[in-house]
C-alpha cells in the first residue's frame, strides 16, 4: 500500500494524519486503534471520520513537556476538514460536533487513560443536541457523562466523587439505576458535577470545546507515564520512550432511541474457533452500557430480524475484515437511527483450542500459508491444551457444590483431601492419600506441604504471591486468592460465604485454570491432545486433535532446533520418545542413587579407607549398568546423554538439623556415626560446594565407575544387536584442565571395555555450561569437549547469584510485583544476562572446534519465548521434560517460521 | 644488539645457534640457560665454548615425535666446529672432549631433566682421558657418574639402582664417603652400572659418543612433557607449547687436583643485599659434589689466598656481569687447574629485605633508574616485611627449645598456649587467651577454633593441605607438616622427636615464615617497616627503611591507580590514611550490627508489625549516625563509600541447628519465639538468597534509614566545619531496575535531610559490581549510577560457582595440588573468567556514562598480581584492607611502571 503524500513526509513535521491518510503498517505511528480506523477507512467500511494525532506528537511533548510548536495548527487543520465534511461544528450552532478522544499505544497498556466521550458538549451546546436529536434526556447524559470522564481521566478527580452524587441522586428519586434518572433530574445532577470540578480544580468545567479537545489530548499523552503504565512496561519489557497516539473521532450514538445500539462482533467463535456469527448487540446504548452490564446483550443474531439491512452490512463487513486481516476479527459497531457505523477493530483474543481450529481453517480456506499458521498459535497455547480438566458435565453437575472461585494461578486440576497444615500433608500424601494443601496463604514454612500436595489453595494473595509463585515453579496445581473462603487453621476448616464448612479430610477439587473450587470429587479427564501425543487416540479424534496434528506436522516439517528430553527412566524415555523425542538431552544419574541404593551411596560416604569406598562402588556398578543398559533400549538409535554424578554427596544423608536434634535426644550408635560424616560434608552453601566434576575429581572412582557402567551398558547392547548412542556429560565444569583430567580418565576406562568386551565404542564427551566461568571460557573449554550442553538453570542461579530453593519463596512475588522482572528468569531465558553468555559461549566453542555439538537441557529449553532465543543463538536442539517436548516441537517450528 | 647473519634466518630453519651467535634476547629461542651463555660468550668471558639447540627444534620434535629432518646434520656441523675449535674430538683420541647436556626452558622449570655431565666417555675414552688428566681415579669416577646421570634421566632407570651399588661398594671397601673409593673400586663399579643398564634396557650402556649425545638430547626433549613438568606449568600458567632449549657445552673440570675448583658467586648479598664478595667455593670439586654437600664448602674469599689471579679474574667478571645486567648476578664457576671458566650466571634470587636494598643501591649507582627500580620490588616483597617477627637473639637464646620445624604455610608470628582442639581454641579465646591450635591435620571441623587462634599448627600437609590454605585465606599464622611432631589429642599433648612433651596450655610459638616451632615465648618484634608507615618510627630509622621509603615515593610519584581502604571503623580509618589511603573504598555497615546493637537487629525481625519495626530502626539510626560521623571526621576531605546492609538477616541469628538443638532439649519461650524466626528466615543457599538490594528492597525503611544516617551525619560534619565526602553504595545489584528505585527513595530521603538542615548534600549513588549479570549489563546500569565497585570476591563465587566458606576447606587443596588452580582464584583475579567481566562490565558502563568512577573492593584490590590486572583494565582505584594498602600503593606504582 502506498502511503499518502502527507504520510511520507512525516518524519519531518506531520503530526496529525487524516482517517484516510494511515494505514495498519503506520501502528508505531499512530498506535493500533489508530492505525486501524485508518486501515478500515482505507477499505471503504464506514468508520465515523476523524483523525490521529502521533508518537511522534507524544514522545515531543514528553521529552519537552510542551506540545511541538505547529501541533496546534495542525490540529486546527484536520478539525477544521473534519468539520467541513460533517457540515458541523465541534460544541457549536444547532447541531453541534461532538468527538471522542482516545488513546492507543503500539502495545495495548492497562493504567493508560481510555477514551473520553462527548468532546464538546458546554453548558450551551447540550441545549443544542437535546434540540437535535429531539431528546433531553439523552443530551444530559451525554453531558453528565462528559464531565465525569473528563473529571476523573483529564482533572485528575477521583471517580468517587462523583459516584456518590449518582448515587444520591438515585436514592432521592427512588431509581434502581441511572436510567431510570429523568432528564431534569440529570440536569441537576451536572450542576453538582460541575460544582465538584470548580472546588477541585478551583475553576468551573470548560466550556471552550477546543480546549476541552487540547486538555483531553495532553492528558492522553500525559497517562503514559502514569504509575501503573509505567510498572506494565517495566514487567513487559516494553520501551519507555514509544509514546501513545491519541484518535480523535467523530461521536456517532447508539442511544437515540430503538433504531440505535451498539455491539461487539467476532468473525469466528473465539471460545471454540468454530465459524458463524458470535457477539453482542445492545439496542438504544452506548459501548459503556455494555460495559457497565446494567442491562442484558441480546445475541448478534437477533439483529437479523431488529435491522435486517444493518445486520447484512455487518457480515458483509465482517467478511472483508476477516478476508483483509486473515485472522479472527473482533469488532465493535453502532447503530445510529438505522446507519452502522465500525468504531474499532483488532485481531480478536481466542482461547487455545479456537487458536488451533482458526489457523488451520484459515491455512484450508487458502488465507494463510504453513508459515504463517504457525505464527498463529503457540506453545502457551499448546501447553493449555495438554492439561487435564474437569469434566464439564461433571463440574455442571456439582456446580451446586461450588464453594469459590480464585485466581487460576498455576493450571491443571487436582483433587484430594483437604489438609490445613505442612506436616498434616506430609504425613496424608506419605500414607499415599492424595492432598490439597489449604492455607490463608502460604510461607516458606510450607514448602514440604506444598510439595507432598496434588494441589494448593490459598485465601489470599494473587498470581505473584508465594503460593502461586512457587506452585508455577514446581508445576503443581494452584488457585489463590479465593477470597470467598475463610481459613482457619486451629479448626482445620474452611468456610465459604454462605456458610459452608469444610473440614479437613474432606474432599475437595480444584481447577488451576479456571480459579474454580469445588467441594467433592469431580471427575477429571485426561487431555484428548495428550491422548494424541500418547499414541491412545487418533489424529481424526475430532477437529482440535487434527488441527493440532496438521500444526504439529508443519513445525516439525520447518524447525531447525533438534527437540530432546530430560528422562532419567527407560519409561520416561518411551514416553519422550512417543512425544517426539530425538534422544535424550539429559539423564539425571543422581535419581539412580536413591530409594534402596541410598544405602550404598551411605557406605561410600562412610567408607574409612580406599577398600570400603572401592567395595560401595564395585556394588553400585551393576545396577547403574542395567539402568543404562534399559535407558539405551528404551533410546534405541537415538542419542543418550548421560551426566555423571552432579549432587553434593550430603544430600543422600539425613538433614543436619534433625540428625543432630535426634541424636541429642536419644543417643543411637549409627545417628552418631552418621552425625559425624553430616558435619563433616556439611555445607553452607551446597549448592557453591563439593558437587559435580569436583565431587568427581575427589571420590577416586566414582565417575570412572559411572563411566564403565556407561561403557558396559553399550557394548552389552551392541553385542544383543542394539544401536546405543550414549554421551558422556561433565557437570560443573568451570575450567578446561577440569575436563581435561576427567576425559583422560574416562578414555583409558571406555578402552578398558573396548579391549574387554572386543569391540569399539564411540562415546562423545562433553560438558554442562551451566557456570558462568565455563561461558567466559568456552574456547578453552572447548578444545576438551565433544559437545556443549547449557545448563540454564544453574547458569541463572550463578549469573544472578540467587538459588531458586530459596528466593522464589522469599522475594521473587515482589519483584514481579515492583516490575524489576516481567517473569521469572527460570521460566524464561534472561536474554540480557544469561543469554548474553549463551551466545558469547557458543561463538567462542565454535570458533574452537567448528563441529561442536550444542544444546540446552535446563527447563527453558521447554519454554516457548526461550526455544525462539535458543533458535536465533543456534543451538542444534533443545531437552526438556517429555511433557513439554511437542510444545518445544511447535515452538521450534514457530521460530523458524519467523526466520 | 644485532643478532648474527645465522640467527636472523632462523625463523626458517637454523634449529643450532653456536654461543657466539646468540644473545639474551633470545631468551624464547634459547632458554634461559642457553641465552646467558651466549651473552657471557658475547661479552668475551671465559665460558667454555658450546652450542644451544633451540626451543623450535624441541616444538618440532612434540609435535612431530622426530628431530626436524635438518637437527641431524646442523648439530654435526656445530660439533664439528667445536672440536676444530677445541682440537679433540668428541669421545675420541688422546685427549678426548667431553661435554654436557644441559636442558634450559625459557621458565626454569621444576621436573624437566637437568644436567648430564661427561658425556663423551666410553670403554674407550676413559682410559684416554686417565693418561691425559694424569689421574685414574678421576677418570673412573666421571665415567661411573655418566652413566649414573644417564642410566637415570635418559633412560629411565630408577635411581635407587646405581645408589644401591655405591652403598655395598663403599661397604666393602669400609669407606666412609665415595671420595675414599679407589680408582680400581671405581673401575668395578662401573662395571656393574654397566651391567645394571643391560639388564634394565636390554642392551649395553651406549659406546658411541655421538649416539650419547643424541639420546640426551631426546631426552631433555622428552622431559618437557614429564608430569611433574606438567603439572607445574598448569600450576604456574605456563603454556605447554614453548618447548625447551638444549645446550651442549665443552666440559672442564675442577676436580682435577688442589689447583681445580668449583664454586659460586654473588655480586651481593642474596640475604640483605648488602655489597661485597658473596659465594662458596669447594676446592677439588665438581659442581654436583656442591650439591650433594659431602664436603664443607668454604667461604669465596679464601680463594684470594689459594688462586689470586683466578680470584681477581673472578671480580672483574662480576663487576662486569653486574653491570651489564644491572642486577645482582648468581653465577657458577669452575676452575680446571688454573683457569677460570664461567658455566652459568643468572639474575640472582635474593630475600624481600635485599631485593629493597639492592634496587634502590642501584638506582644509587645510576644504574637503573625509578621505574626500573620499581620493577625490582614487588608488593610479596613488602608483604614478608610487614609481618612481625621472632626477636632474631631471643629466637637464638631460646634454640635449645626448638620443637620442630616445619612448613611455612602461612606467614607472621604466634605465641599461644597450646589447644588440642576447636572447641577449647574457642572457648579459652574467649576467656582472652592467646592460644595455638595444635591438630595432626585440620578439616572443615576445626573452622571455629581456627578462626578463634593466633596460629596453627599441624603435624601433617603440606603447603595446600587444609590447614595451609585455610589459614592463608584468613590471614593466621600456620605452620604446617611438623613432622618430627606426634600430636595426641585424647592426651591433649605433642610430642617431638626427642621426646620432650608439651601439655595443652603450655605456651608454644610459631613462624609462618620460616615453620620454627619453639616452646616458651618467643619474644615478636614488630616490622620496623609497619612502625615507618605507622610514622612512629622516621624514614631513616635504617637502610631498609629508607629504602622502602624511596620506592615508596617512587610508586607514588608514577601510579595512576588511587588506592582506598576497607575499613569500617574511625579506628581503621585512620590507620588507612596513615598507610596512605585516598579514601575508604568500603565501609561495611553491617559490622556496625554488632555486639549489643544485635538486640536492635534481633527486635527489627522480629517485629510483628509496621510499628515494632520501624521503632526497631528508628533506634538505631542514632547508632549510625554517630558510626559515620566519626568516620567521616576520620577521612575528613576524602571519599568514604559505604555499603548498605550486605549479609541476610538471620545471620544475626543464631545458628539454626544449635538453636533446635536448644529448644529440643529445654523449651524456653524466647528460643521457641527465635526458632521460629530462625526457621522463616533459614536459607539453603544464603550466599543466593535474600541479601543486599534485595533485602533493601523488601524490609521497608531499612535503606532509608541507612541513607537519612549518613546524610545526617554528613549534615552535621558539615555544619560543624568539615569537609565530609559520602558516597552511597548499594549491593548484589543484578538489574537497573533494582538500582532504580533504591535511588528514587535514596534521593528523597537525602532531599529531605537537605531541607530540615538546610544543607545542600552531593552524595554520588553507585553499585557493587559482584554479580555476573551486573557486569553483562553494566551498560544499563551505569544509567543509574554515579559509580561502579567491584566486588570480586563475590564475583568470584559466583562465576566459578563456588561458595568461599565451604570450598576452601573442600577442595582447593586437591585443585592446587591437581594444577587445576595456580593460585586460589580468591588470591589473585582469574584474568579469564572473573577478568574478562570486569573488563567487559568496564567498557559497557563507561560507554554508557563517560565520567563513571570505576573501583574495586574486593581482596584482590590488595593482591600485588591483581593490581596490576586492574591497573591494565582501566579502575580508577582498588581499594583494600589498611594493612594492604602500602603493598596496593607500590604495585600501582610498578603497574604504571611497567606500562
Amino acid at each position: 500500500m502506498t502511503p499518502s503524500p502527507s504520510a511520507t513526509a512525516t518524519t519531518a513535521t506531520t503530526y496529525v494524519y487524516d482517517f484516510a491518510e494511515g494505514h495498519k503498517g503506520l501502528v508505531d505511528l499512530l498506535g493500533g486503534k489508530g492505525a486501524n480506523l485508518a486501515e478500515m477507512t482505507r477499505l471503504g467500511l464506514p468508520v465515523p471520520p476523524g483523525f490521529t494525532i502521533t508518537t511522534e506528537a507524544c514522545r515531543a511533548y514528553l521529552r519537552t513537556g510542551a506540545e511541538p510548536d505547529t501541533l496546534h495548527a495542525q490540529v486546527s487543520a484536520h478539525l477544521d476538514a473534519l468539520e467541513r465534511r460533517m457540515g458541523r461544528r465541534l460544541g457549536q450552532g444547532d447541531d453541534p460536533l461532538l468527538v471522542s478522544v482516545r488513546s492507543g499505544a503500539k502495545f495495548s497498556m492497562p493504567g493508560m487513560m481510555d477514551t473520553v466521550l462527548n468532546i464538546g458538549l458546554t453548558d450551551a451546546s447540550v441545549t443544542a443536541l437535546a434540540r437535535q436529536a429531539g431528546d433531553e434526556r439523552f443530551a444530559w447524559d451525554s453531558y453528565r457523562r462528559l464531565i465525569q470522564m473528563f473529571g476523573r481521566t483529564v482533572l485528575g478527580i477521583e471517580g468517587d466523587a462523583f459516584e456518590d452524587l449518582i448515587d444520591d441522586a438515585r436514592r432521592a428519586a427512588g431509581a434502581a439505576t441511572d436510567v431510570e434518572l429523568t432528564a431534569d433530574q440529570l440536569r441537576a445532577l451536572v450542576e453538582r458535577f460541575k460544582d465538584v470540578v470548580r472546588v477541585r480544580t478551583g475553576r468551573g468545567f470548560p466550556q471552550d470545546p477546543r480546549e476541552q479537545l487540547d486538555l483531553a489530548v495532553r492528558a492522553v499523552f500525559d497517562s503514559w507515564n502514569g504509575d501503573r503504565a509505567r510498572l506494565y512496561r517495566r514487567q513487559e519489557r516494553i520501551p519507555h520512550d514509544l509514546g501513545t497516539a491519541v484518535s480523535v473521532v467523530a461521536m456517532v450514538f447508539g442511544n437515540l432511541g430503538p433504531d440505535s445500539g451498539t455491539g461487539v462482533a467476532f468473525t469466528r467463535d473465539p471460545a471454540t474457533g468454530h465459524q458463524g456469527v458470535y457477539g453482542d448487540y445492545l439496542a438504544n446504548a452506548q459501548g459503556e452500557d455494555v460495559v457497565a452490564g446494567i442491562r442484558n446483550t441480546v445475541p448478534l443474531a437477533d439483529l437479523a430480524t431488529a435491522d435486517p439491512a444493518c445486520y447484512a452490512q455487518l457480515l458483509r463487513t465482517m467478511e472483508v475484515l476477516e478476508n483483509h486481516y486473515r485472522d479472527l476479527c473482533d469488532i465493535e459497531f453502532t447503530i445510529e437511527r438505522g446507519t452502522l457505523w465500525i468504531l474499532q477493530t483488532r485481531v480478536g483474543k481466542r482461547t487455545a483450542a479456537a487458536a488451533f481450529r482458526i489457523a488451520v481453517q484459515l491455512l484450508d480456506q487458502g488465507l494463510i500459508d504453513e508459515r504463517e499458521a504457525l505464527r498463529r498459535v503457540s506453545g502457551g497455547q499448546l501447553a493449555r491444551l495438554m492439561f487435564p480438566r474437569f469434566a464439564t458435565e461433571a463440574a455442571g453437575d456439582v456446580a451446586g457444590e461450588r464453594l469459590a472461585t480464585g485466581i487460576g494461578a498455576s493450571p491443571g486440576a487436582a483433587v484430594g483431601a483437604a489438609v490445613f497444615d505442612s506436616a498434616t500433608a506430609v504425613a496424608r500424601a506419605a500414607a499415599g492419600e492424595r492432598v490439597i494443601l489449604v492455607r490463608r496463604e502460604t510461607n516458606p514454612d510450607d514448602l514440604d506441604g506444598m510439595l507432598a500436595a496434588q494441589g494448593i489453595l490459598t485465601a489470599r494473595g494473587g498470581k505473584t504471591s508465594h503460593a502461586a509463585v512457587v506452585a508455577r515453579g514446581m508445576g503443581t496445581t494452584c488457585v489463590c486468592g479465593a477470597e470467598e473462603l475463610r481459613v482457619d487453621p486451629a479448626a482445620r476448616t474452611l468456610t465459604t460465604a454462605d456458610g459452608t464448612v469444610v473440614a479437613e479430610g474432606e474432599v475437595i477439587s480444584i481447577d488451576g485454570t479456571t480459579g474454580a473450587v469445588h467441594r467433592g470429587e469431580v471427575p477429571v479427564v485426561p487431555s484428548a491432545v495428550v491422548e494424541y501425543f500418547e499414541g491412545t487416540a487418533p489424529a481424526d479424534t475430532d477437529d482440535l486433535v487434527a488441527a493440532v496434528d496438521r500444526l504439529m506436522t508443519c513445525a516439525d516439517r520447518v524447525r531447525r532446533l533438534d527437540v530432546r528430553a530430560n528422562a532419567d527412566t527407560a519409561d520416561d524415555a518411551a514416553r519422550a520418545r512417543r512425544f517426539g523425542a530425538a534422544g535424550i538431552g539429559l539423564c539425571r544419574t543422581e535419581h539412580m542413587f536413591l530409594g534402596e541404593r541410598r544405602t550404598l551411596v551411605e557406605r561410600l560416604i562412610l567408607a574409612e579407607s580406599d577398600d570400603e569406598r572401592e567395595a560401595a562402588l564395585a556394588a553400585l556398578l551393576p545396577l547403574q549398568r542395567d539402568d543404562f543398559t534399559d535407558l539405551f533400549a528404551a533410546m534405541d538409535g537415538l542419542p543418550v546423554t548421560v551426566r555423571l554424578l552432579d549432587p553434593p554427596l550430603h544430600e543422600f544423608l539425613p538433614d543436619l538439623t534433625d540428625l543432630s536434634v535426634r541424636v541429642a535426644l536419644a543417643h543411637d550408635v549409627h545417628d552418631a556415626r552418621l552425625l559425624t560424616a553430616v558435619r563433616r560434608l556439611h555445607e553452607r552453601n551446597p549448592m557453591l560446594g563439593l558437587r559435580g566434576v569436583r565431587l568427581g575429581l575427589l571420590v577416586p572412582g566414582l565417575f570412572t565407575m559411572q563411566v564403565r557402567a556407561i561403557a558396559e551398558a553399550a557394548a552389552r547392547r551392541g553385542a544383543a544387536g542394539g544401536a546405543p548412542r550414549p554421551e558422556i556429560m561433565i557437570p560443573l565444569v568451570g575450567t578446561v584442565q577440569e575436563l581435561e583430567i576427567v576425559r583422560e580418565e574416562a578414555e583409558r576406562v571406555v578402552a578398558e571395555v573396548e579391549r574387554d568386551h572386543g569391540t569399539r565404542l564411540d562415546i562423545p564427551l562433553g560438558t554442562m555450561i551451566e557456570l558462568p566461568r565455563a561461558a567466559l571460557t568456552a574456547g578453552q573449554i572447548a578444545e576438551s569437549a565433544d559437545f556443549f550442553s547449557f545448563g540454564t538453570n544453574d547458569l541463572t542461579q550463578t549469573v544472578w547469584g540467587f538459588s531458586r530453593d530459596d528466593v522464589e519463596a522469599s522475594f521473587f512475588g515482589a519483584y514481579l510485583e515492583k516490575g524489576i522482572f516481567g517473569v521469572s528468569p527460570f521460566e524464561t531465558i534472561d536474554a540480557d544476562g544469561v543469554g548474553a553468555l549463551v551466545t558469547t559461549a557458543i561463538a567462542a566453542g565454535r570458533a574452537a572446534r567448528p563441529g561442536l555439538k550444542l544444546g540446552v537441557c535446563g527447563e527453558h529449553g521447554g519454554d516457548p519465548e526461550s526455544v525462539h532465543f535458543f533458535h536465533a543463538a543456534g543451538l542444534d536442539y533443545v531437552s526438556c521434560s517429555p511433557f513439554r517436548i511437542p510444545i518445544a516441537r511447535l515452538e521450534a517450528g514457530r521460530a523458524a517460521a519467523e526466520g
